[in-house]
């Protein structure tokens, strides 16, 4: 393996992300916002805090069953700027095009992320287009950066500092959805039941539970890197550890089946419209309760807990009663899956 | 001509640009801050104003003589805010890879992008990494957004409402030095006198001529597009025209002697370090006078004005006494030079 450049697990949003911003970025840009390793920068200013993001998309295929590259492109930035407590409020469109791209489909991709823009509230105001010759990029790029607005009470939501043993786990939904859906869609398959993307804007869901009187200590999109990834990050470092029970994570059939079939674990798939929530051990029912109106979040459920024990791990109790400590995401299952 | 398909002069930044973006995103994404067509979308709330602008950059070659990929993402970005009458504040880095990449040349490129915020005043709060397989980018694309505040005072100056008849107009420099750069990078060529880009922010030079008790009416960096464009754009629609004098116009002689090889416009070449700047015509002097004390504007001058002839039209009269209207760039000289 050839250490000096850069290679595809570079861009998993496991380990070897992490690595790279680490020794790269971070010690370069190092500042307080961005050592913060969250999804948004969160701003502090005299008025208001603002949250600050950014994502690039370079799915592959850029059309696939549940959704397309633009849709992605929203719900992406929606989703970490609402995981981080904020509103989301504004978002920049920025778009690398390659000579011989049918104006139809960006079209198609542009309407799709008007519509999607619509229905999460959030304003594209500001935008750029570049295209580069046959072969220099691979259909279409997109980057969105977005801006909303964060309470002061809600700070503390989009780096978990607030995070304290006996807090319960709750996942929104289902996991791998969003990744065996682009496979399917790479690779043709055939499947019994067909697997859609769950791409969606999560926002509708973290303003009703910021409503419920309780303490919300930390919520995060279950994107690259996958439920295994996040829990891995949450604890490194930490004080307390993480247990959850395999038994409750819910993995439709379709997806366990194409699992078992490439050898792929679901807890490091990829989900774009499905969120972790650490929540206050007494809130965590009232908590899935209300996600459960939701149709977003109708498969939410408490999946474990922060404990005293594991000090700076993730532990999953498996079915058949074993326990296995979770890393992080090394390497890469599918590249080009965001 | 295949009109149904991306060419490459839908990324020129003249008019088949703007054509893109009017018949393709402005009807969708449609809101007053995007339909304003203006290099930052300005933010009007309750507190101040916020400017939040985006760029990507697709530039070949990564490192050219002046300045690399990384300083020109910095740079584009200050350059869009300040202009606007902002003061540059956050901005985001996203990078897309190419799986191969030499670390030690990101490494290079993210050090001169922390080199240049520095310089500028802003900070990189938020990022993004993706890295796709070989021969799907080409090396590195950077898209950097920025977020700036706007003083109530200034906020005509982005979008040239206030400009009226007798206004001078002002460019910071020489014209088509970053251009000709990364032609010369591009194709190896020996020049008599090295072309350096003018790659630079704009902002040290942006806050002294708004310190100075003037009208400014309107300010625009000269890149994509060129100088021509801008001028075009300036005036398109409106009730009042434009006059340049070509003999203002100052193009450093290298540029000069490759214009003439490769049958270039300099008016149509993209700058990286310059500015347009409509003035009451009782301050333009003074201007000048403060842009020439910051080495970053010691060659600038007036280079003629708004006129109520010539409605809805640009005009430069040329060295030898001719008159000719200057339209907007159309087709692209230049592919990939940002």
């Amino acid at each position: 393996m050839d250490d000096t450049v850069i290679r595809i697990g570079h861009g998993s949003g496991g380990r070897l992300t992490r690595e790279l911003i680490h020794e790269i970025f971070s010690n370069r840009f190092g500042n307080i916002f961005l050592d913060n390793l969250s999804d948004s920068a969160i701003i502090p200013t005299s008025e208001r805090n603002l949250a600050f993001t950014t994502d690039s998309y370079v799915i592959d295929p850029i059309f696939f069953p549940g959704g397309d590259i633009g849709k992605l492109a929203v719900c992406g930035t929606v989703n970490d700027l609402c995981v981080s407590g904020a509103m989301p409020k504004y978002m920049s469109a920025g778009f690398i095009l390659e000579e011989g791209l049918p104006i139809d489909h960006l079209a198609r991709i542009v309407e799709s992320m008007a519509s999607e823009a619509k229905k999460a509230g959030i304003l594209i105001v500001t935008g750029d287009t570049k295209v580069v010759k046959r072969g220099q990029c691979d259909k279409i790029f997109i980057n969105t950066s977005g801006i909303g607005y964060v309470h002061p009470d809600r700070v503390h939501i989009s780096n978990g500092s607030s995070i304290l043993p006996g807090d319960k786990i709750i996942i929104s939904g289902s996991m791998g959805d969003h990744a065996i859906a682009i496979l399917s869609a790479r690779e043709n398959l055939t499947l019994e039941e067909e697997i859609l993307s769950d791409a969606a804007s999560l926002n509708s869901l973290t303003e009703e539970i910021l409503k419920v009187p309780s303490e919300i200590r930390f919520m995060r999109d279950i994107t690259r890197g996958g439920l295994g990834t996040i829990l891995a990050e949450v604890c490194e470092k930490k004080t307390f550890g993480i247990e959850i029970n395999e038994n409750d994570i819910l993995v439709n059939r379709s997806v366990k089946a194409i699992c078992e079939l490439y050898g792929f674990d679901p807890l490091y798939l990829a989900n774009e419209g499905k969120m972790l929530i650490i929540v206050q051990k007494t809130a965590a029912e009232k908590i899935v309760n209300e996600l459960k109106k939701n149709s977003l979040g109708k498969n939410a459920r408490i999946i474990g807990e922060i404990t005293e024990k594991h000090q700076g791990r993730a532990v999953m109790k498996s079915i058949i009663g074993g326990k296995r400590i979770i890393d992080m995401l090394s390497g890469e299952m599918l590249p080009r899956i965001c």
